[in-house]
């Protein structure tokens, strides 16, 4: 794997991951940029005790554009994109339009309080899978998920290195039903400046998990799904996924190393990965195999949590985590009054049902 | 107001709730029905220490049917629907296809540990807001509107008195883009049987909050919200009405009665249920004039919980949230990857801005 950084025009780094034999990676971004997005605002909710980012700059951000528009793609026949160079294997570059970046100088998170609020700090990328515009992570080579892999693998190891980031986050949204405003086959990498409340809720019952039973929450879970079977979805050398017992979306799934303490992306051995970029796709593959449409769908990474208490760090092993809002061909599940304003997910799937269907696609994917 | 209860023919209960000159409800229920449905599944989510509901009988429920079968319309020229009545002013009955239902017999919320479940006990209602299929809240006048606080007032006592609810939620849902799968005009209760997690994180920070000043969360914010005056949306007798701090979604506003102590529709005096019934179907109409386009919104009401420690009782105090989706015009806000995976919610427009878009909409409305 070759790795190559550049800077965009307005200053925004890219970096090209490239396989070995791939191009010099040397075109210089020949767009007139404008300045670069205002710091947004972190702002605390009194009533949940939770950070909210609020980034009014990004209402003008690109909205489903034409093909021949892409941002994404290649720069090629005269049309400057996001990507100077006129083809690339895997490419990272940070957001245009970011929720969340660099602070200027020393930045701390404010105490917990009403009214309390902070530049939004932290850091957005965006990761190509391909340059193929109508490709999908589903149906990347095995190589080319390994590309990936390790680019995920590099900016995990660069974003912890910033003091202002807790919890890197590479994820992919996949689908119009699930509001995504690019087709170009492409994740983000959210580098949070605060513990999303998601991790502060892991890491909580991570800690009464542990001083009732002295052992981690996430391994126990793993050893229980494994016991009962009901809801596994595979089981090979290296991973093994499930159903959550307690699944809020109709599909949805979990994908776990079998080897306790990785924290990230950094921690993966060789062969764990040579794994993970064969199953993955065939994971999502298996998704869009349950209708026999596309699915739309969140892959998030679960990460231990950086520059904080060991406590935290320790709670979260490296895990995927994907959720897909579609519940029958033509229905979605839409979170609304119950879930949207009271957070009581109601789930009209039973989880052992939607593995038993997932099993089934694995075959076919 | 006249109250009228029945049951339908599955042995569901109905109540009629009438002017006092309406015609006396005697029908009766002429359909021929299966059975009721099943109780679900309440089942403990370790990682995040929430009770999730899991209904699988609910995949077969209506969705969106033509007008002219709709089971919310009164019984007319021999079309069967859900009120046997030929009309009706506000109706409530129990939810044919509910996520949560009375258990049989005795009834506990299991401990918190790995693999928890339980019966999905609890409650849920439908409430007909008119016989008008083509109607709104928004445009329902105020006499209208006072019997529906009348048939919240009185649900939310009935409710609160089965000892396995915890929690009376009365709310609507409104908008094929946040999944309301029937149009006639109408809202649902449910009563709970553990807390909702949202209401678990008010709980926990008011505790907090009175720990550090001796007083309670909500009041404070209020206070805090009127001294700074930048997201008022309006400011009358009894009522108050702000765009939170910390706004998750593009359009959203809590309306608070002033008066400190009232935990629930049952507290609220008769001058502040008048009112009330003027300001909440014009603060509907002002999120409409937003964009001249039928706002989606979820309107939640907020109440204390019941049957459980003081301390949670006098933690909540009843409010309104009203959050819309809807971004521009033609845009709305989907959660996706750092909401859906993360909870970590990232918002596109300041507070400050919806809220004087929100007073200018106000005043036409």
């Amino acid at each position: 794997m070759r790795r190559t950084p550049s800077q965009l025009r307005d200053g925004r780094e890219i970096i090209y991951f490239d396989r070995d034999d791939a191009p010099v990676r040397a075109a210089v971004d020949a767009r007139a940029l404008d300045d670069r997005a205002v710091l947004g605002e972190l702002r605390f909710d009194a009533f949940t005790g939770e950070w909210i980012a609020i980034a009014g700059h990004r209402q003008s951000r690109t909205h489903l554009p034409a093909a021949s528009d892409c941002p994404l793609c290649p720069t090629q026949d005269g049309r400057l994109s996001e990507i100077p160079e006129s083809e690339y294997d895997v490419v990272v570059f940070e957001n245009r339009f970011p929720s969340l970046r660099s602070p200027e100088g020393a930045w701390t998170l404010p105490g917990e309080h009403i009214g309390a609020q902070a530049p939004a700090a932290g850091r957005c990328e965006v990761v190509c899978f391909s340059s193929d515009h109508d490709g999908s992570f589903a149906r990347l080579s095995t190589d080319q998920v390994r590309l990936v892999i390790e680019a995920w693998r590099d900016r995990t190891r660069v974003l912890s290195a910033l003091p202002y980031v807790r919890q890197v986050f590479p994820f992919e949204n996949r689908g119009v039903e699930i509001g995504v405003t690019l087709h170009h086959p492409h994740g983000q990498i959210y580098g949070y400046s605060y513990l999303p409340p998601r991790i502060v809720r892991l890491v909580e019952q991570d800690r009464l998990h542990r001083q009732q039973f002295g052992k981690g929450l996430i391994a126990d879970v793993i050893a229980s799904e494994i016991a009962d079977g009901r809801r596994l979805v595979l089981h090979t050398e290296h991973w093994v996924c499930f159903v959550p017992f307690a699944a809020r979306w109709p599909f949805e799934a979990q994908l776990h190393p079998l080897r306790p303490g990785v924290h990230d992306f950094t921690g993966l051995s060789e062969a764990e990965a040579e794994e993970l970029a064969v199953i993955f796709p065939r994971l999502l593959r298996a998704f869009d195999q349950l209708f026999g449409v596309t699915m739309p769908y969140v892959a998030g990474w679960f990460q231990g949590p950086v520059n904080g208490p060991l406590e935290e760090r320790d709670a979260v092993t490296l895990h995927l985590q994907l959720q897909s809002n579609r519940r029958a061909p033509g229905k979605l599940k839409h979170p609304a009054g119950s879930e949207m304003s009271m957070w009581a997910y109601i789930s009209d799937v039973p989880p052992e049902q939607s593995a038993e269907l997932l099993r089934d696609a694995w075959t076919r994917a």
